[in-house]
């Protein structure tokens, strides 16, 4: 029987360019979206809801009586209660409590998966890789790695992750024909071994680093802090049992 | 004074998330337009108009009275002349011509880099790697590196020579902030000391050595076989005197 296949999509704009009907789309925005994501469930919030707007925050948060959160530009967006920071959602603070999230890159793609009939759709970063990868042996279907990006641009630290992906599941998958999934795995390769350093090299480091988010970052690349799998169900992320 | 910079651009459908006025657009096709380009140029061609259609093509070539070229699937498309090979733009064949070529990658991505106000549009490819290098060294102005990729996907091959380029011009030029430089940057060093095996694993050329074109795409990788610089010009690539 024929391996099933990884394909890794660099950019949202480059979504369109690909059938991901019949796909596992693993949401990938290591900083910070899908990281703070698995934090807070892992720490036993209720559920994540992601939203692409603030407006659309601040009305679901109201609706659901629930906690609002986004940044932009490194401080709390006005009119949200908390920022986008895995620290922020310990346990004692966030267990049972439902967040409403709102982030520019990741959610958007999350949307367009959805939309393009995607069969499930998770979230993934450094914090939950081996939930995500013990998930996606389990189900042994095709895999969509889906790059958040920057503003559409493509990055090195969401690639990195793909890479990481892609290296442990590589026996038992083929990335055969994407260019995308061979890079990616070659840049964790490359890198594996000094992430933290390498990583001080990219652009979106550079940009929070100013914000004095060093400590968040350097989580955000430590593999398994928050193991769990989110499962976008009914609108929002919950921990898979 | 501010080094000029270094941005690569991994897929035509990324470009419009870049500001590339002023700046001077280097096309990157390397299996087979721009190496094709540079090859017709170099062995003496008047020029290479580059369209987007066959039906342009024949049209052009009729009116120019000029020759014909294009290729789908490897094989030379019904109603031109020639192929997209480099081997069959000989000297006692070219020399004096001019030659319309048609090809779907390459040819759009650099319409949209003339019509976002890039300040000039060359093309490149290893065989005129060092060509272009010196002009970009003499210009001392930012750069973009145009990857046409395949049907809007990344692929590796552009990437290479765009890492090939930024490895020979980054004493002089800064690549901060775009991390598809620096992931190109790293992906040639990988690379560059074995790239015709390494190449063999890409998605491109087992499409193309599939229709026995393995000889086409070793000369492809080789760096200056063709040392000219193509810019575009009046809508023609014309070898810079």
């Amino acid at each position: 029987m024929s391996k099933p296949s990884i394909t890794t999509i660099l950019s949202p704009r480059l979504l369109q360019l690909y059938d991901i009907s019949n796909s596992i789309v693993v949401i990938i925005d290591v900083f910070r979206a899908t990281s703070t994501i698995a934090t807070a469930l892992y720490n036993g919030a209720a559920k994540v809801i992601p939203v692409d707007s603030v407006e659309q925050c601040i009305a679901t948060g109201r609706n659901l009586n629930a906690i609002t959160a986004g940044e932009r530009d490194g401080k709390i967006i006005p009119g949200l209660q908390y920022g986008n920071s895995p620290a922020e959602y310990y346990r004692d603070f966030i267990h049972g409590k439902t967040l409403v999230l709102t982030t520019t890159n990741g959610t958007r793609l999350l949307h367009m998966a959805l939309s393009k009939g995607a069969s499930e759709v998770v979230t993934g970063s450094f914090p939950n890789i081996s939930a995500v990868c013990n998930h996606l042996l389990q189900m042994n279907k095709n895999v969509i790695l889906g790059c958040s990006g920057w503003k559409d641009r493509f990055n090195l630290e969401d690639t990195l992750f793909a890479g990481a992906i892609i290296q442990r599941l590589q026996e038992h998958f083929t990335i055969n024909g994407c260019d995308s999934s061979l890079m990616a795995e070659n840049m964790y390769g490359l890198h594996k071994h000094h992430l933290y350093s390498f990583i001080q090299k990219t652009s979106h480091w550079h940009r929070l680093a100013a914000y004095g988010l060093e400590k968040d970052l350097e989580y955000c690349i430590t593999e398994d802090g928050a193991n769990v799998l989110p499962v976008y169900t009914n609108n929002a992320l919950i921990a898979a049992k």
